[in-house]
Formats: C-alpha cells, structure tokens, sequence
C-alpha cells in the first residue's frame, strides 16, 4: 500500500530572510510520519501573492495533503488566506463561524477591521481549532492552512491530526557507531540497502568535539525488515571493530 | 537595481522525516542577505534522482543563483553530484583535482571506491574547497553544490563566497514592543506601508512566560528610508501606549 504523501508550505518573508530560525518543519515532518503520511516536500516561499498562488495550486494537485504554516494574523503582510481563496477561484468572505468566535474574544470596539480579516476565510473553508489563541485555520480542499508561530500551529495540528487518514506509520531503527567514518562502511552499507530494496537505508555521519561517528537508518514500513536491516547494519559495524549502540525504536 | 536571486535546495530524506533539524537555512539565508544576494526560495527534497533532477532543471532556470545541501559523501545515498551531471547533461567523472586531494588525504589503500565517488564530479566542475574534510563542494553553471553537514557547508561557503557577486545588501531595522498585540497596530502598519512602498514592513508575534509582543522590521536596500520608516513605527507604538525598543541596525 502506498501511503498519501504531504507537502508543506513555509509561508514568510522571516525564514527567506535569516530572521526566524524555522521551527515547524521538524514537528509536521515527526508528526506526519507517525501517523503514515510522510512529508515528501517542503518550500520556504515569500510574502508574495503570485508565489504563494502559483506553489499552491501546483503542490496541491502532486500531493495528498498541502500543509501551509505562516501569514494568517491580522497585519498587512498576512495574505495567506487570501491567496488560498484566489488559488482555488473561490470568493474570500467572512466565515460566520470564525466571525463569531473572534467577535466573542474581543471586547467591544477591538475587534476591528485587521482583526475581521482573521475571520475572512476562503468559502467552504472548514475550521481548524485554535486552542492558544481563538484565531482558526482551516482546510479547503486538500490544503490546510495554520498559523505560523509554532506553538499555536502545533496546536491547530493536533486539532487537525484526528481527520487525517494515514497509511502504515514509518518503522525506523537508528545505530549509532562513534569513531567510525562512512567512507570505511559504504560498500557493506550499499550492499545492505541492496539486500531490503523495500526499506530506506540511511547513513547520517555526525561531528562532536574529540571525534564523531555516523548514525545509520533503517526505515520503512515493514517493522521486521527493519530490525532485520537492523541487525545486519550491527553485523557489519562490528567487522570494522566499532561497538554499535541500538537507538530507540521509533514507529 | 535588482540584486541577483538566490533559491536553496536542501536534499535528503532525514530533514523530510524529523530526523534532522535544519541548520542550514538561517546560516544562507543570514549570508546571503549580508553580500547582497537575497535567497527567494528553500526547497526540502528527498534523496530520489528524478526529484533532485527535476528540481534542479526547474529552479537553476528560475534563479540567479542556486546552492544545494547535502548529499555530497561516499554513502549509496549520496547522490546529488551524479544528478547534477544529470541535470546539465554532462558525463560525471573523475575531477583530477578533486581526485588527487583525496589521494593524497587517505592512507594507502583507504581511498576506496566509495570515497571516490567524492573525487567524480560533472564534467566542467570548478571545486568549492573543504577547509574541514578535504573531499570538496563544486560549482557547475549557476549551481553551488555544497555538504550537509552545518559546519562543513559553512566553510564551503566562506570559501566561495568571495567569487559570489551581490547588488547592494539589505539594509534592516527591527523594533520590539512588548505588550502590543498585532491586531491593534495593524492598521498603522499598513499605513506605513503604503507610505514606503519600496520597503518591506514585517510583523511578527513573539509569545514568552508571562506575556509577548511584537517584532516589526523595516527591509531594503535605502538604508536612509529603512531608519526613516522605523521612526514611523516607534511613532505609532508610543501612540498606542507602548515603549518601543529599537533592536540593533543589521546591514
């Protein structure tokens, strides 16, 4: 079975610009994994409108799912939305539920004509839940659109998350082998991923201070593969002398 | 004048997959901005030719400049300077510089077939050297093809660096307002805006342990309008009460 495969969309002139250190990638790329729709592919775009346009409408028809993280706050340079309804040709109207709950939030008077633009949503857009800060994203189509600060995204995915239908989750085992250059080992490594064709065989070398090593991935969906790739990555750690230690199981 | 444009690709499964948390973006992004070359785009792939290629052939049209991550070593899912050969159409081979610096680095008989897929470059490939780990990154056309790991890249780029010819840098202040929420200042802002069309106005939320604020930045390449236009928003904080902190001027 093949698993639906996301996109995500980095929205934000701040990442492009070396202001933001992006913290959203990581969390959907973990979170994605675990519930079977592996990240395929992520663009950092610009606050601009044919950009936003034209990257959404050509993700959105290779992808599952097109996740769009940034530009839905209230000032000028939040365009996200608007560009979403423009992507889908539909019109970009108050969304009675969205109003409402950002009418409630506000006190009389503050909920003014920056903030309204919080709850203009694409039509047929579908809510995504805003725990942190009453503001929702929300779902047209195949495309889900949150916010940017992490924390409030992290909460409208978990929001997300349980209308989303996944394929097998990802079974991962890491091994780590200190002291060991991936020039010595790539030959029985080659041959290895050559012996599971089914699984994904990676080889992650890393740098510390007084030394390094390489952490070697076995992945994919089929768990017993796994830690039989597993095994034989041990096996050929140990032919070159290293004392391979076994990371966590990851699902 | 407009400066030249650079987009990054970043390759490799372990970003996609939550494995790895990025570093790469914020140092080029930081960089590039510094020598006038601002990056417009980041794509995160995986480790599949036909992405890699495709990609490649797609953005190297589209952009002044693009720079690659990852993907450069001696393991079977190193492949990113084969498809790059790929990409422009040339043979990929030996590099005998390339080659000869590996040589000379490994102990005899330790400069195996692996590590030699390091010294096999695409035909007409100009060496980016590796003050780091020797084997080096290479650049083909407008294409930069630089390592994956953060410390190694780094050093590629300082080494490159200076044959890179930028428009004038971007010039950035940043003002900070804690206690302000966006929705009350949006409007100002996006007068400003309009006032300053040839700046770029950012707004962005910060959220900490007992409380948050803003962040707005003014952008461009008129550094006399960028400290004129943030002027404005220290005018427009202090008129909704706040006590505006003006960061450090970046260039």
């Amino acid at each position: 079975m093949t698993n639906p495969t996301a996109c995500l969309l980095v929205i934000g002139n701040e990442v492009l610009s070396g202001r933001t250190q992006d913290a959203n990638i990581k969390f959907l790329a973990t979170r994605l994994g675990e519930i079977g729709i592996p990240l395929r592919e992520v663009r950092v775009i610009p606050d601009v409108p044919a950009t936003i346009i034209g990257t959404l409408n050509a993700v959105r028809a290779e992808f599952a799912h097109v996740f769009t993280t940034g530009g839905i706050g209230p000032t000028h340079d939040d365009i996200t939305s608007d560009c979403v309804a423009q992507a889908f040709g539909v019109p970009w109207e108050p969304h009675p539920e969205a109003w409402a709950r950002l009418e409630r939030h506000y006190k009389p008077g503050e909920f003014n004509a920056a903030r309204q633009r919080m709850g203009t949503m694409p039509r047929g857009a579908r809510l995504i839940d805003n725990a942190i800060s009453v503001a929702p994203g929300f779902t047209i189509g195949n495309v889900h659109v949150m916010a940017g600060v992490p924390r409030i995204m992290q909460a409208m995915f978990e929001a997300l998350a349980p209308t989303l239908h996944g394929g097998p989750p990802m079974a991962s085992l890491t091994v780590h082998a200190d002291g060991v250059m991936e020039g010595r080992i790539a030959e029985g490594l080659a041959a290895i991923q050559a012996r599971w064709p089914g699984l994904d065989i990676g080889s992650y070398p890393y740098y510390r201070q007084g030394g390094g090593g390489v952490a070697l991935v076995a992945k994919g969906q089929d768990a017993e593969a796994v830690q039989e790739a597993s095994r034989d990555i041990a096996m050929l750690l140990r032919a070159v002398g290293s004392q391979p230690v076994q990371g966590e199981p990851t699902v």
